[in-house]
């Protein structure tokens, strides 16, 4: 067996099953020990970013890597920015990157480039491997490296020739996985004893905090202690909706936020930091917490959340309280004008239990989230690392994680362009996936920001570098072209119409909401 | 006045005048900065990619950078793969990245990255700006790196606070561009030596050596010693047709370059390197030169090759010599069944004199090149660095550079699914390019390299790997839905119609060139 057959084998019985994929001729060997293979599904995407994305997506549901097969160091950077989306979502993935074989990289022909200098700051693990025999053991470390929780980037660079030398090893078939590490006993002294005053106390949760089990914890500790229970703004997947522990989610605006925690005297950190501004803005402060507020980590993003609520909840003697559950509360569907509000309204009425909602609908789709708190029970994930274009490509790995589940894909318009190739996947894997764009023809977002940053130029030239229209973009055509059935709404009950359809129908659909 | 405009004025008056842009928050004083400029031109892409490859192509016909102006860490790596590229074209490109508010990347939030880590592998130049006052005096030792010849990338990072605080320094004005290093005398000794040695030599030239008057010189050169003169596969820009002096191109696979320069004895290199192949195959050498040719490098990529030329043809004899000229000889226009080299027919008939042609037609698109040998004047820009997607892009910058000349972009389908976005921006400047896109609807190339490195496993899921149909993509309706006018040819006489027509029509427009 050659290297690339080894390491493939590793990969496989390590529990990695799919590889989203865009090879070029330094991947052949990789590419043909896959088409051999029975178990490594094969996904082809028209762009790196789009492999990247949704590898995240696909982490994020299965709770297991999937790997990426990219083409030397400019595959990588076509992959990186939603890398550094998975990164901060914490979700796990393995890259394969093809390079030159490594008596060839002397030459330093043209596609030759550091790929070791541009793995470092997309991945936690990087490796670039020696010869064939060491491939399994390195691959088998790449997933190991990948499942420090809640999830890292590991990254594998294969030079040809390893891939393609015969590989005397064989491949690695047992696999430990890294143990999650349990709080100290001491950050459970202080938060069980910041708990016991009787002040205001924010309890402030992300990454594994919130799994349902997490949620309910909280909640009972909550209902014990009078603290109150906030998520961050974005979070790698909330499951919320009916039958749900409830949670409040912090604004992503500084006077939301804030004006939010304001009372609170104390911060209790579970699986994330403390808050802060996403970007500075002059005269402003970064941090969002009340001048003189106690800060506690209880868990850091990498410690056992779930252990540390549960032993938290029972210090305070909240164990015994039974958390309490969101009710369904559907609303009636809106008619007249399209806005982000009767979109909303749809969202919440229709879509079905165990939705998978992909956010990246920016400024018009913001009212998505609070609209559907009461709807049916679903996942919620969100652009962990504020680079757009993750929406498509997550959607996709969400929808080959959860075949039998509907993926709701929530996006702005501006944020669709940058990896729209992924609609092409999404038809010929036949996910099923809806994507609502929300079209409003500018980037909103920078509009709002110009002003808050006090950069007030806002004459046409300025405006223009916001702009989406001149020429509108027409995402129904885009969307045909790559085979994607696709549809416009103008009005809500246009809107409503091919919403309901859309929910009620499997297979990728994209609806182009029109905004006024 | 503050660092954003310090920074821009130095620029402007460094002879910057286009950015490529696609800015966020972080960037909002430079975004308002130009907008209330009247020398720096902002033209908007919806994908990063498109920013770096339009700098590329802007560069090497405008022989000056433009910047780009990008959002953090993930904006650069979505630009990355182009500025691969264009590094790898020599060209000179200057990257303004936003950053967080030097007090702000402590808290490491979302768009925290490690973006000096990120500029590195791509840039020649990376300076992380310390305060506002720094921010004139980096931006015009960024704009004398760029243009360290014959071009480099610089990578100026620019914290938000340092662009909005005020500037105490205000702009440079003053402008002072590095010298170009002439060649050693010994460097030409050995030039002239070899020359005089009556066995068969090659001069093999890239980058500078490749201007009209460079060509005229080596053919000079040629007629008196007898040497062979060759350009590499991939060159940056290539003046050839009608009226300039004749090269020969090196193949790119490793049997046609080596069959081609077989019987060098002696290869002397100027603007360029030895010959190897693009990538490693098993069991096959790396080095195209015959075994016991002797080498030689006349003038490294940045030594000044025309000077070097002048100098040897005075040495050898030569300067006296009237270079030869290629001779206008336009082809018959082919009907029937739609192929390649009907295809390149049509482009060598009816281009216009001074046409760009920014080639990332692949395998397709390859008859193209050696069918025009005989056409009108023009240029030839193509892919330097392998990374597929900087055609669309690169056509936008030779676009803007020469708004009166025609662009003709020849694109492979898979290669123009990665900067698809580019076409908007083409619609949004009305820039004069035709796209001719060679739908054979597969990454044929990988089809031909998976047999070549012998990886033989040609089942359907392999093979999967390296199509693009299922679904077919329909670039015509791509096209549109970004503004650009749009036709599929599917014989011969309809393509012919329709390049005809678009070659006598301004405004962008789109082929789809669908090949059995």
């Amino acid at each position: 067996m050659n290297g690339a057959e080894a390491m493939l084998e590793t990969l496989i019985t390590g529990g990695v099953e799919v590889c989203f994929t865009n090879p070029g001729t330094s991947e052949m060997h990789m590419v043909a020990a896959i088409g051999a293979s029975t178990g490594m599904r094969s996904i082809l995407c028209l762009f790196e970013g789009n492999c990247s994305g949704a590898a995240d997506g696909y982490a994020r549901m299965a709770g297991k890597p999937a790997c990426t097969l990219f083409h030397l160091g400019p595959g990588l950077s076509n992959a990186s920015a939603n890398l550094h989306n998975a990164r901060k979502a914490n979700s796990p993935v393995i890259n394969l990157v093809g390079d030159h074989a490594t008596y060839h990289k002397q030459y330093n022909t043209p596609l030759n480039s550091d790929v070791v200098g541009l793995s470092q700051p997309v991945s936690h693990w990087v490796r670039s491997i020696e010869d064939a025999n060491s491939l399994p053991g390195d691959a088998a470390e790449s997933i190991a490296a990948s499942m420090v929780q809640p999830g890292r980037i590991s990254t594998l660079i294969v030079p040809a020739d390893c891939a393609w030398d015969e590989c005397e090893t064989g491949a690695v078939t047992t696999h430990t996985l890294p143990p999650t590490p349990r709080v100290s006993g001491a950050a459970l002294d202080d938060a069980t004893v910041m708990l016991e005053r009787d002040i205001p106390t924010v309890v402030l949760m992300s990454n594994m905090a919130l799994s349902q089990r997490c949620l309910e914890l909280a909640d009972q500790i909550a209902q014990k202690t009078g603290a109150r229970i906030f998520c961050d703004t974005f979070i790698p997947r909330l499951p919320r909706g009916a039958g749900r522990a409830p949670i409040e989610r912090l604004g992503y605006f500084a006077e939301q936020a804030t004006e939010q925690i304001k009372d609170a005297e104390q911060l209790i950190m579970v699986g994330t930091k403390a808050p802060v501004g996403f970007f500075a803005y002059p005269g402003k402060p970064s941090e969002f917490w009340p001048e003189g507020a106690t800060l506690h980590t209880l868990a850091k993003v990498g410690e056992d959340a779930q252990d540390a609520l549960t032993r938290l909840a029972e210090r305070v003697g909240a164990s015994g309280l039974k958390a309490r559950r969101t009710t369904l509360n559907k609303p009636g569907l809106k008619s007249g004008e399209l806005s982000p509000s009767t979109i909303a309204v749809a969202v919440a009425r229709l879509m079905p239990a165990d939705t998978i909602v992909v956010d990246e609908g920016g400024t018009t789709g913001s009212a998505c989230f609070p609209a559907t708190s009461n709807a049916v029970p679903h996942d919620w994930l969100s652009l962990t690392g504020g680079s757009i274009g993750y929406g498509l490509p997550t959607a996709i790995g969400a929808a080959v994680a959860c075949p039998e589940r509907k993926v709701l894909c929530l996006h702005g318009d501006g944020g669709a362009m940058y990896t729209i190739q992924s609609l092409w996947t999404m038809a010929r894997e036949n996910l099923d996936i809806c994507i609502v764009v929300f079209a409003n023809r500018k980037y909103q977002i920078l509009q709002i920001e110009l002003a808050r940053v006090g950069a007030q130029t806002m004459n046409k030239k300025t405006l223009d570098m916001m702009d989406l229209s001149n020429p509108d973009i027409e995402f129904v055509k885009l969307a045909q072209g790559m085979g994607v059935t696709a549809d416009q709404a103008t009005t809500a009950e246009e809107f409503n119409a091919l919403f309901e359809e859309s929910m009620n129908t499997r297979g990728p659909r994209l609806i182009e909401a029109l905004l006024p």
